[in-house]
């Protein structure tokens, strides 16, 4: 495997007033420290230097299970979509702590990928060993060279994140989003789903990614300003439809573990279904509402919220005209594939919570309760 | 199929305030009712009159999908227990609102059970659509004869709830469970996965539930106590591992409908990845504890709500010395197996949210914003 070295000059905030804004505005370097290397554009392929399987492996796998805990759980939601759409293989994604209970359905055609920033998350090292005990092959998704999980995996997929210091995890997260859609790329090829030519042009979308995502950056003060508008709430309430649905669940999160304000993600066909007797004026909805097939429907989502009285913070990509009637505040991004606008919706999100907590006053680095690498059960 | 014939009669309060209530108490009745005629003791088996499948098709499925919305969905995530352990088919279960979107992995050998109460679900009948589309078999749970999910599914099995008004859904759900036990057993038993005596001894569980519901229902006085010392909480968490994790969601599903309280399920284990921030003094934590091999994990997670200030109120089986300490309330269920005792752990929650959202005054039977059957996307 690689080798990436870590100087202690990299561990300081470098200006920044927290290591977690300092993170979130790495994650255009360190997603194209990810891509670096990996690309082969002459073949329209993707190499994974250390994935563990030949080509005949990966073409003979009949299932592939993702186990993940907390954040890197959200990354793996991503995955499922990216490992389905790109290889058309059936994908089951599993909190570790519940699938190392489950006597999960395992055998030899079976990948079980593990994702963990640290590689020493204790539940998802148990799930790794629960798979490979069962037969299984094993790969993980990891930012830390060496750890528990990378050495008893047969394989591994580092992301090139550096060092992530503060708690509450942003560029690990994308990151891994990374790993996951260069995996898909690699089965979608090698599986004969998908052409050079096609992968080809979502790499040619992948190599924009990091400029874009420095656009998103550029959003910091304004989304400063929404945070103002809406720190004071008791509760949030994120929403998505398919490949941002993880997402929803991700901004939830964070404002979660930074604020302690009770945000709670949603897919946002299941409003109805239950949440919207929630909504009133006091509670705010932040709705992913990038343009894609679903949007529509999300649209349609959102003006049920706005109906009865909720307050709604909308998420989308820029020159969707109209939408800015439709919401209290509106937060446009760059255009970019479907398959990747998960990870530039996440910038915006992280930033919310950032901000948010620091008018709020609390412990951004190091929040309540929380440890930076959960190595007990 | 099986007619069901609904009186007027039936659909009155009987003397409850609310039909919630009404529909809460109906549970011994409603599960009987839907186990009755099922059961066939001496080859020790299950009996379902309109699956609409043959033995050949059930032995010949490789996949199975549970397909849903809100409580239904609940009921799904405990359908894959059941089915994954006792028939060893790979389970996957899906939102209504997001499958139809994904571009899901369907084939002749694939089975999609589709659930909802009233059979007329838009996004649950768009789920069947598609499945239906793509080749596969479909067999739907409902409790709505001749609604359109029943007409347009290959089979159907019927839940024998009677008439639920309540728009928070309490006896569609227990029956729905039983629904999928059932099935369960069936597919288990034609597959080769379960002996005769091995079906016996669970269909002799199964018969004792109606009983032991009656006995969860005498909590009712200690249940409206506890709900007058937490209804002012702002937020609550609800927490279970393995098949009570559905539950957690469910429980706290049923808080938000109808006491408008910001209540989340999470899976235990997930606690220290995020929510844990959450904890203080102001935030009830609803704990599922029941006898099972996670049981000690769960008093560990449990502990760690309560060293950080949190309140618990814990949901556990009879008989479990040391446990009054542990937490804040403790209600205190009969035994059962491990697989039925989800249906048990319901009904304590159902309660709960209905003492709260009496005493906060909110329209029991008519929540605001909801809609007893969802027919619009």
């Amino acid at each position: 495997p690689k080798t990436i070295t870590w100087s202690p000059m990299m561990a300081e905030k470098g200006g920044y007033r927290h290591f977690m804004l300092k993170e979130i505005y790495e994650q255009p370097r360190a997603v194209a420290d990810t891509i670096a290397g990996r690309l082969k554009d002459e073949e329209g392929d993707v190499h994974l230097e250390s994935l563990g399987l030949d080509d005949k492996e990966l073409q003979s796998l009949k299932k592939v299970f993702i186990i993940a805990c907390g954040t890197s759980w959200h990354a793996a939601l991503v995955g499922k979509f990216y490992i389905e759409k790109l290889a058309r293989i059936p994908v089951e994604v599993d909190i570790a702590s519940e699938f190392r209970y489950r006597d999960p359905i395992v055998d030899e055609d079976t990948l079980t990928l593990l994702i963990s920033q640290s590689g020493e998350t204790a539940d998802t090292l148990a799930g790794l060993r629960e798979a490979k005990g069962k037969g299984g092959r094993t790969v993980c998704i990891c930012n830390v060279v060496d750890s528990s999980i990378a050495r008893e995996s047969d394989g591994v997929i580092y992301t090139h994140a550096g060092p992530e210091i503060g708690v509450a995890s942003t560029k690990a997260f994308t990151t891994q989003l990374i790993g996951l859609y260069l995996f898909a790329l690699r089965l979608g090829r090698v599986r004969g789903q998908l052409s050079a030519e096609e992968c080809r042009r979502r790499v040619a979308e992948l190599v924009s990614l990091p400029r874009k995502l420095e656009t998103a950056l550029e959003l910091d003060v304004p989304i400063e300003n929404i945070a103002k508008a809406f720190a004071h709430a008791r509760d949030f309430l994120y929403l998505g439809r398919g490949n941002q649905y993880p997402i929803a669940l991700e901004g939830a999160l964070k404002l979660k573990e930074i604020s302690y304000i009770h945000a709670e993600g949603y897919p946002a066909g299941e409003m109805k279904h239950g949440p919207i007797a929630l909504i009133d004026e006091n509670l705010p909805v932040v709705v992913l509402v990038p343009h894609n097939e679903t949007y529509e429907k999300v649209i349609s989502n959102m003006e049920e919220v706005r109906a009865r009285g909720g307050r709604v913070i909308a998420v989308a990509t820029r020159a969707e005209t109209g939408l800015r009637d439709k919401c209290d505040a509106l937060i446009e991004l760059p255009e970019t594939s479907d398959e990747l606008m998960p990870i530039l919706t996440s910038v915006p999100l992280q930033l919310l919570a950032y901000h948010v907590a620091v008018i709020k006053g609390t412990d951004v680095d190091q929040p309540r309760n929380l440890a930076k690498s959960v190595t007990v059960e």
